[in-house]
């Protein structure tokens, strides 16, 4: 689907042209055509290779269904990829945002994910300054927004987190932990697999010999970089602390089948002194005086209770109760 | 066994050749030889050396049994080996595709690997603008296929494990997880011994300086480089998510095992309180009144039921039972 | 909220300034302005930018929340980020120190920390022909107060692991053991944020092309980042002692579970032997010849008491009781 | 003990001379002494100190006990250590080989390894083509024989293994299998330190600036480099799979006290049961109707072995016996 | 407190001086001074560095107390601190060895470590051939001394292990293993700490370009690199052994337990078989004609011996007694 196609001049747009004339545009080398697409069909694609002179390569992975997140160079071009993250009935969703970027040509494909970029369109046409900069600036534009859109993804994770460290001290739910410690760490992988690929991709973009169509952008793109270790750190602290609860977790179950074994211990003595008790009394020996007092069954009850009294009392200090 | 020899020139089979005649033609600037073996002989391999002056380790190795997948240069020529998997009644069975590619020409020979590459060849002869390139061509669309061919393995790695967590924690048959989570460590080993290796060795055809039957066709290898990241990064994840798995399903054990004492605990109860009971009416005191009541036994019965029922109720409530 | 903002020429302080006339001090080319703020507000950072001619994404970033610790190069003036560590009632609160350096200037932002640089300048200004050396010897001086106060920091996790580490092999309060390990992991993981990201960004400033702010300063910034390293060498010991101790701890619980059931054994056997003979004696045979005898019934129990004894002289042998 | 001295000229041995006369030997350009010695005392290897002008630090490292494998430079020659490993009685004994090379001489030292390298010296003097090139193509042809001799040794390692394995989710012999386990991880560190410094250091052999004694042999060191390469893969592996088994028999041990105490809890279930039934009818009421039944005592046992029938009957359903 | 001060020319000494005439012979060219301090005050210290002129940072390391091992060039001059290690009551206690070294003068001062280096500076004086290589040999031969005493210290180290195995599997003081393998944990760090920066400070040393005092002395700092490449080795090896004796100790414990598990159960079997059958004949049934027997009564002991003879066989066949 075709969401804009449009023509810029200077930081301001002069027109929204039909995709078939991009190609006398994109020949024209003080303006650029900034085209969107959602999840085109394959005829859509060929279109745009054939206006855009674009790799075949590049076209088939945009093509094709997961790709990594990566930034690579065609001859002065680029072909961006980005994964785009959003929560949904708390799973994560992974879409994508591929890039064809040349000199004065941006062509981005979103797949797979619901929120758009007409915000980020939006802002850059109202800064026309930062426009003129070119297709590597909306580049800059279009990258920030999928990262930006990272922070609250990755902040859902660790609060998540610390919902589960607070129930596995109170000694709750341990088997329902677990799992969602499970879930959590999936949901850290997903997020990874966006975050890790695309910083190292992005070292080629930030450095000292950038592709033609990102020259004088480094700085932006380092802020980028910027963003994306703060999230990496994140992560791995996340990935570190889910490690930890796991195994915390296991202990704090070992020390629950402890205190089982405990208090059933001292359920058990409770019962099996007054049992040996009243065994005692159900012996059958001819001479046994107790048997015979008046008061001795009252008596002997007394002193089960008595007896169990005092064992509780034991129990109760020593904490197995 | 010898399964095609055949000619190129222009991108054009121009003859299918007996094996003795490929000097000459190898001799030949304007076109390139593709000879494809399965499970040769000593004496083919030999033949085969002289007809391309193969490198005698090079051939060693080709003669020998495992190799890690690899690529070397040996002067002007490659040897590349390349493993190649297949699922066979739930085993990974690995065979392996081994190439000598010089400037005109291509040998490979495939051992212990039950899919051949016809359609790889048919494909090459119907895109003559594409194998007009060369035996690099040639080399990078056999790595290709080969490379292609191992997602469906890991995809299949990767969806019984999903089948494996489900069972964790629908807490079933836990000797049987741990059993498959060791067996898909097995497999992923394998996988991972494909794959890793030849990562590293793409490096060297992917980068400014290649060897000469790779010149310009450096996009084409870091297509397969890319590939080969995206399997690298999933197996990564299926190891990082096994190891998780068997020490959640150890915390599922104890879990289990807790549970399992608790019930003991509560059957024990329900049985431990009425002997407890029947005891002290087995006492044999003179003066027990209650001995003598007409409904004496009938009372001690349903008070023993009672309390088992109280008991019973107690031990739900706190879902020991 | 402004601190300070001081002009200083050969090391000494000439004047005290106010915020608007920053421009007209740093375009002389021999003297340097030292400007302190506590968490600004916005315009009060619009316009140091607009005095000192600031990079907007810099100041971007100072205006923002949490940052990670760094050090950036914008052309000829850097900007760097330190995490201020204090401890609040055995919490870690996280500050910042942000600071943007030039030529002839440096600005100071504090943000979140209680304690101030006043001590600092103090020293500075004690030391003209140090100071001389300008906004570079700020910077490093700076710096090197931030590290200093991490030491202290350290000092207390390790002091504290040290505590746990005794309650572990006193045995003592397992449960709570693994609640202080696992915090103790956080600070840790705060700590080492601070610390080992800024060890990366200071080999820009020690190496042989440093900004020339920083020219003829290395060995004072490899100072600091022999100290860092220190600090980073401790954290990465404390971080893996807290793995070993909580897998120790585990070891701990399941043997003091060992030593329970035994214990529970113990005591189960001296109560069931008895049980057995006075329900020997209970049986009702007509032909029971001991419980016919005057003293059988004072014999049972005096058997009981020496079995019993037998017994417990056995388990305490073998260390269950 | 000095096994053989001989000289080589254009891949022929043309005398075998005394140890004193190796100087003028070596002296000579166009042919090459071949020493090779068997645990030599002090005075041999000074006396070889001299005859080859052998560096100091160089037979000092030869003299002493155990070394790291590795190749070391000094000037112009070589001093390379190699691991042998030789499989004694399941223990893995190591032993070195030490070699001093030259442009124009090689001497071996062989320490604590029985099986020497005759073999090796009469290959090399059936290939006198090969053999004309020198010192390098024996350093070449001994390194080669003492890699080929760790596959072996490897490969018990992985079928042990793999028997281990077996008895892990056969159930049988925890201990033992920990034990064995254990054991096996000692080796592979023993071998491990044979193979990875190793690798390490041939890296200078077959890169393009190599020592004088190897130049135009870079192929076939990167053929013993590969060799240790599959090797380091093996052994990583081989952790790898100790760690898991490691873990998956901690698992294997937890489930086994799983059905211990299942099995047990419904043993006493099936002697619980009957003892509170026997309980009631030992109770003293005067009124209780059974007991006065003609055929009581046989219908109450036949009850208890009814109940019991059915326990026993449920408790197999549910796999607990 | 000075040991020391000595000046040297052509490898001989030729004078000890007072403390206040070294500025005179550091300003010769063709000797060299070597002091020797311990512990000295910061008075000394501050005359030190007027006489050699060394740098203030460095200085304050000095001063200070715990420093990483490191070796650090200030302009033409070394500053190299290396860590002590001495066993003192089974404990590890650290000091450290701090050297200054100048194109012709060394100065060391070592710090809480008790045993000295005259033996090195004897050695020394009788290799004039060797000293005469000036500073720069004797900061070799104090190296090499440091390293050399760590050799026994971490063999200590690895038999304490060995020693720990041995119980370990003999299933013996399962606690005290724990506690030990944790204490030999904390020595291991603080020998990594003494090996693992000196090794990488090291490559400073051995490399091409070195510090003027070092020149042409590669070949004996790379022995020294060796010599703690080997200890690294060492070190690594046993931490990964520590780590898996830990988790394999666990695995005993939870064996044991298992087996104290069944033994329990099966002196529980031995007991509660019999209870019920006495139970069964304490039963009040009119006709329960075994009760009128005359040797009912031995015939139901002899039964309850003969049943119990026969569970004990059962579970001694299991292994479970």
């Amino acid at each position: 689907m075709l969401i804009r196609c449009a023509v810029y001049q200077k930081g301001q747009k002069i027109a929204e042209i039909e995709p078939q004339h991009i190609h006398e545009y994109v020949a024209q080398p003080d303006c650029f055509v900034w085209v969107a697409l959602y999840e085109p069909d394959t005829a859509t694609l060929a279109s745009m290779q054939e206006e855009f002179d674009l790799h075949p390569l590049a076209v088939e992975d945009a093509g094709h269904g997961e790709q990594r997140s990566k930034i690579e160079e065609y001859g002065d071009s680029l072909f961006a990829v980005l994964h785009m993250l959003e929560e949904d009935k708390g799973e994560l969703r992974v879409g994508a945002l591929h890039m064809f970027v040349g000199r004065n040509y941006i062509l981005s494909v979103r797949k797979g994910a619901e929120k758009g970029f007409q915000d980020v369109r939006a802002r850059c046409e109202r800064e026309p300054e930062l426009l003129e900069r070119g297709s590597g600036y909306v580049l800059y534009a279009l990258m920030d927004a999928v990262v930006d859109r990272y922070f609250p993804i990755i902040q859902s994770i660790e609060s998540k987190l610390e919902h589960i460290e607070e129930q596995i001290f109170a000694n709750k739910s341990a088997r329902e932990n677990i799992e969602q410690l499970y879930g959590l760490k999936q949901k850290l992988t997903t997020a990874k697999h966006a975050v890790a690929p695309l910083l190292d991709a992005l070292t080629n973009l930030s450095g000292t010999r950038v592709p033609p169509a990102c020259v004088g952008m480094q700085e932006y793109f380092r802020d980028i970089s910027d963003h994306l270790q703060r999230l990496n750190q994140t992560l791995e602290s996340v990935r570190d602390t889910i490690a930890t609860a796991i195994s915390v977790n296991l202990s704090m179950i070992a020390l629950q089948e402890n205190e089982t074994t405990k208090r059933l211990a001292a359920y058990a003595a409770l019962i099996a002194v007054p049992t040996l008790i009243v065994g005692i009394y159900g012996m059958n020996f001819d001479h046994m005086p107790e048997l015979r007092w008046k008061y001795g069954y009252g008596a002997v009850l007394a002193v089960m209770v008595a007896i169990d009294g005092y064992i509780f009392y034991l129990l109760r200090k020593a904490k197995w109760l």
